[in-house]
């Protein structure tokens, strides 16, 4: 692509609501400019990398025997009501009505399509197994869209779809799409992580997510510093420091329960400095409702108590496993706490309470404890489970953190811990079951004729977040650092002196040789000087660039820069070509990290 | 792709809605299911198609300079609110509030978003020209979708819109892409014409249509026996049987106007016949209202008339374009015909009339003719122009006929008459002018640094459309007849004889060499009998079919069959590569109609 031909435009300035580097990047390279909020168009440079990658998409899927369709983006109600989404999904599936007053909705998802899709097709299980993919623009009506195209409302997806006939088919499945997804990463270039995670509303039992590591991401990661054990914080296993200590069999004597003044104290912070005793000693508690007050027609608060170590928080994903909901509960607000519990939030327990308390696991033996009184400023100590209290349920229900031990390492005897990473889910594989099956009549005929609901597997990648991911992992002050399989070009080059027939015959030449090599490339034969060049092209990022100038050219000399390494050579002109090929042939390869 | 594997499954039956045989073939073809009217799941071997189509168009447009990039589909009202067009589009567009009660509409076409994309970035006649377009799935909200793909609701079109200092430049980018689109069709090998056509809403002032000729088409096409005039008949000139004859110079005395009594005779046909003269001798004329009664606010009749001969029809996009309207005018209830004119239908006429008389071109010579007297059952006689009423308009308002003079020809002197076709349009180029820059502020700095507006054109392909209208164009009573350039698979083979061991593996060597030759391969491999999947392959229409069974492998002889002549010759079985290689090259050659 000739510059001076396109409709290509570098911006100083970042506009003010890009927050994180990769959105700044992206939208003063010409990558993207927003049109609404989180809905942006996509400049040709950005689309050359959505295609590239799509491309290496379809060739891993393909080459697994999956088979690429399209599913609309405008999808009729009645479909969504067969599985009950229709209200499930909440407010961030958009609903419209027709030009008839018919219910509709933008697709934000294609399980419910999909399986409509099949249900008239696989009639036995002959037709088994399949795995159908689509690549297309989906719509999430976002509550707070931010960081480009991370969060978008539009976006850009390949979502896959596997059906067999039993659960061993569709892991098998699952495995199939787990290796394809490593190898479409891998050959992307990208450090990421496969880590254990919470299946969310789009049910299902057994799922990963591939997390790229990046600081501004918005998952928490618990990666182990030992094996290769990964796991989003929703799920993490909390094991403590030492998952392998041995719980001490001597309880101490029960002392008796009694009540002290703590006026003043609401928080576990000013508590433990003035019992003069760490926090974790302490025994918290936190209140929610089961009832999630989304639903008009019953606003009253179920409450819940949640008691847990002064310095640990609860994990709301795991707490939701617990009770068995589709989403986390809902906090009680302080006004709410005082209904339920006789006392404002700072003098709360479990002691003397009229709905269930879920107790975290890791203090399940401790004995002798200080919890809130439920009456204002006052707390109790020496408190026991059993004795002063029933628990509904013991279970891991905090937030793992960093030292934690590794549940995969503690259960092979090594040692291992946890380390804090930031990641951005760029893919994720679910073994999804019978669930959309069963609720919309997929069923095929076994050998013996039982008619049989299909098991499902999804399977998605972000693909218009995956090209930020990627910018947001690879980049420096200067701008974007292309992985080489997903970069726009694979050759920049600039000419410095356009106004000399002898620089712009060159740069002609090598332009065409390059292409002739089945290579991208961007020609920047507009007419500026050098420094402004040199800053756009660090600014666009293509893994390679050539400086072609009169001084360089008088010697018949080019110079070949690696965009990464800041590398930079010295070059026979005539032997240009050959040497940017040998080049991006060794960055191809170093690109799998 | 091994049919066994795939996901493919024919069916005996069209569904019910399906009326035209290519919409019935699709569906049975496993091509397209509905989803919801107007709403279709594409299957592999449709979207096989639509990405070879899709590979056509950006390989002719990027050869020509413009820049594919990707625009969103939702898009905000404040865009369209901006040209007005948020009103002026009506319920096609499909309108809805985001979960912050924010208006958003589906893109149905994407002028707005695009001048709002380029407003931004040029600044400068430097900038100039620009010709930026997208691949991208569209919504309209059609009242009746129908067809399938050829009038859908959710639809796949590319879209290129060019940006220009002057209309010396526009009109060179129109010819740009006019050229684009020839070469795009040509290599589809579809029978097509290029007509002159109306602008419609979209607005601007030059523009052709490309419509692919078949039966089924929704457009009415009047196209030259002799030269390469062809025109939509919505702005097809009226010229009569023959253009170039005389007017008679000699007008007859005009004879004084009477009423007569015509009871019973309330059509053209039946009042001719009662006074023993052809229809075309008798004026008839019809009631219209300018005001369109789309604004509730104001629902009062604005009538006018319009008298043609009794032979001949209003053309209601003539009629728009002579009353400068942006829609047709609406068609006046009997009601009002009576209350604007004090007769009921039947005995109207343009003599004393309060509001306004436009009259046909083709009897601005009459004299003492016969209309409605505006009392009923009553004529008048003996009436004149001038005389007994005046005309606001004399103009071309009546629809062409087959048989007419091509205009064209009538120009250069020749013998040229209308043939009558009909037409699916798949493709439009539009010459906007200014319309969009002017009202979005979209301008540039000339050299001497005035704010001018940007000249701008507009080109569509309806994708999804073209790939039915191909089939519709291509097929015959077994199934489609896939024009090389759009075929899913360039080969289909067809394994006779599956259970048996060496036909199986000669089967999959030419299979496999094929591929290694670049060609795409349908395997039918299926355990399926002979007659099953000659049916099979003849619905699935690839170009080429070869049949490979025990019988013809005895003699090393394997069966090749041209889907669109049923040629079938028999080739020695390692060559058949190279056989099919050369039929398919017969066949793209010949595929240039």
């Amino acid at each position: 692509m000739r510059w001076s031909k396109a409709h290509l435009f570098t911006l100083k300035d970042a506009p003010n609501d890009a927050e994180i580097p990769s959105h700044k990047l992206m939208a003063r390279a010409g990558m993207i400019k927003k049109v609404a909020p989180g809905i942006y168009t996509y400049g040709n440079l950005a689309l050359r990398a959505i295609r590239k990658f799509e491309k290496i998409i379809r060739e891993e899927l393909d080459s697994r025997g999956a088979q690429e369709v399209l599913m609309p983006m405008v999808q009729p109600a009645e479909l969504w009501q067969e599985t009950n989404r229709w209200k499930e999904m909440g407010d961030g599936l958009l609903k419209f009505k027709n030009r008839n007053g018919h219910d509709f909705c933008l697709g934000a998802t294609h399980e419910e399509v999909i399986t409509d899709y099949i249900r008239h097709d696989i009639k036995s299980y002959r037709d088994l197994p399949a795995n159908l993919y689509q690549i297309q623009t989906k719509y999430r009506d976002e509550i707070r869209p931010r960081f480009g195209l991370m969060r978008g409302r539009e976006f850009i997806m390949k979502d896959a779809y596997s059906f067999d006939a039993d659960e061993a088919g569709a892991l098998k499945n699952y495995d199939l799409m787990y290796s394809a997804y490593k190898a479409i990463f891998d050959r992307l270039g990208l450090n990421y992580r496969i880590v254990e995670a919470d299946a969310g509303s789009i049910g299902g039992s057994k799922t990963n997510e591939f997390q790229v590591l990046a600081d501004a991401g918005e998952d928490h990661l618990m990666v182990c510093d030992t094996c290769d054990f990964a796991a989003n914080v929703e799920v993490a296993p909390a094991l403590g420091q030492n998952a392998n200590e041995k719980v001490k069999s001597q309880k101490p004597a029960l002392l008796a329960m009694e009540a002290f003044a703590t006026p003043g104290l609401k928080s576990i912070g000013t508590l433990a400095k003035s019992l003069g005793v760490p926090e974790q000693t302490l025994v918290k508690t936190m209140f929610f409702s089961l009832n999630m007050g989304t639903d008009a027609s019953d606003v009253s608060v179920k409450p819940i108590a949640v008691c847990l170590a002064g310095d640990d928080e609860v994990n709301p994903i795991k707490l939701k496993n617990v009770l068995g909901l589709s989403n986390p509960p809902r906090l009680l607000t302080d006004q709410e706490v005082k209904q339920a519990t006789g006392a404002w939030p700072g003098s709360c327990g479990p002691v003397g309470l009229s709905f269930p308390v879920y107790f975290d696991g890791a203090i399940q033996d401790f004995t002798n404890f200080v919890v809130g009184a439920n009456r204002d400023a006052e707390h109790l100590k020496n408190v026991n489970i059993d004795r002063d209290f029933k628990v509904a349920k013991f279970a891991d229900l905090r937030m793992a953190k960093p030292g934690h031990a590794c549940p995969k390492c503690a259960k092979e005897n090594r040692e291992g811990h946890y380390q804090s990473f930031r990641g951005i889910e760029v893919g994720h594989v679910f073994y999804l079951g019978t669930k959309y099956s069963k609720s919309m009549g997929a069923t095929y005929l076994t050998a013996d004729g039982t008619p049989t609901p299909i098991e499902m597997g999804c399977y998605g990648i972000g693909v218009s977040r995956t090209i930020q991911a990627a910018i947001e992992q690879s980049h420096d002050k200067d701008g974007v650092v292309w992985p080489h399989g997903i970069a726009p070009f694979d050759v920049h080059i600039a000419v410095l002196d356009p106004d000399q027939e002898e620089v712009r015959q060159s740069a002609e030449i090598l332009y065409r040789d390059l292409q002739a090599h089945g290579l991208d490339v961007l020609l920047d034969d507009r007419d500026e000087r050098a420094g402004v060049k040199f800053k756009d092209a660090d600014l666009l990022g293509m893994p390679l660039r050539v400086n072609i100038g009169a001084r360089g050219l008088k010697d018949g000399i080019v110079e070949v820069l690696v965009r990464k390494t800041r590398a930079l050579e010295k070059v026979k002109a005539e032997e240009a070509t050959e040497k940017i090929a040998a080049l991006l042939k060794g960055i191809r390869l170093g690109g799998k990290a």
